[in-house]
């Protein structure tokens, strides 16, 4: 599936980290590669979750090559209690996007949601429907962290794919992965 | 300097990350063993920002092979706009030393200028005055986040080092390698 954007998704967090990665041909159909979530135990210190982590979303790196990686972006105001642990799991998710020499995107919930769905404030039902509709999967993705991952793939390869290339400036990695691409396609 | 401890402290963030290692002895007299600062290009996508700080941290990891590394601890409530990025660094941090087999640990800003001034509400040149002091320095170590490094490894040893042992109770990691360099002066 050389035409495809192969994107991986990941809703950073530190007990469940969602990962999800998918084909975008040009035409917006996609399919599924691989979702699932990795987990880190609560019990354990900070530094050896993030470890977990990170090594979780190396095997996806290494086991799918993705194009792309694209993080869902954390906001300082989201619940108070999490969120330096969501914060300090992007940062990993970013880094190891940047250590495998991949471009890498993020994305607000808002976003995400207006993307998969056209409606900014969906539920999480809503999203893992349409994510479920999208890939044909039989059943909906779960947990939900493992759909949000997935539509997180799916918002970056179509906001992309429809973005203007920016007129007189340079492309961003991401919009230079889809100019790569839409090549493939035309070949 | 096999009877010390030594501790890499880490003020992070995505701008200037600075790094302090020092050296402590059981008598809490500590001497100075590096100190720098980690910089990235504001203008640079964020994954290479986050990549550029690992890199600048791991080369003191490999260059001064600590003990233990000790994190400033983010808050959310601190300035928004800098937060997420300050939260992110702290992220690699903490993965860098569990990646190098090293316990981690955080401390408030609080906490160090306590252990530091003997007063948690001490200015920017309270604690360089005294990190200066301690370790014998000619000029005040420079910039602000070069001293909070150094600061912060201060801190972390001799808290540690003053900490009970935890009645009945497994030592954390940081506790263990305490208690591995106490034994080391005792020989």
């Amino acid at each position: 599936m050389a035409s495809a954007l192969r994107v991986l998704g990941i809703d950073p967090g530190l007990t469940r980290c969602g990962v999800g990665v998918v084909d975008v041909r040009r035409d917006r159909s996609a399919s599924l590669v691989h979702v699932g979530v990795v987990r880190s135990a609560p019990d354990e210190p900070i530094e050896r979750r993030l470890a977990t982590i990170a090594a979780g979303i190396r095997v996806v790196l290494g086991a799918h090559s993705p194009d792309v990686v694209a993080v869902e972006r954390v906001f300082a105001q989201h619940n108070r209690n999490t969120v330096m642990g969501t914060a300090q799991a992007s940062g990993i998710a970013l880094l190891l996007a940047a250590e495998h020499g991949l471009p890498a995107a993020t994305h607000t919930p808002s976003e995400v949601k207006a993307a998969i769905t056209g409606y900014g404030s969906a539920d999480k039902l809503q999203v893992q429907t349409m994510v479920a509709r999208v890939l044909r999967l039989d059943t909906l993705p779960q947990p939900a962290d493992a759909a949000d991952a997935l539509a997180l793939a799916l918002c970056h390869a179509w906001r992309r794919g429809s973005a203007a290339t920016p007129t007189g400036g340079a492309l961003t990695p991401a919009q230079r992965a889809w100019a790569d691409a839409e090549r493939l396609t035309r070949r």
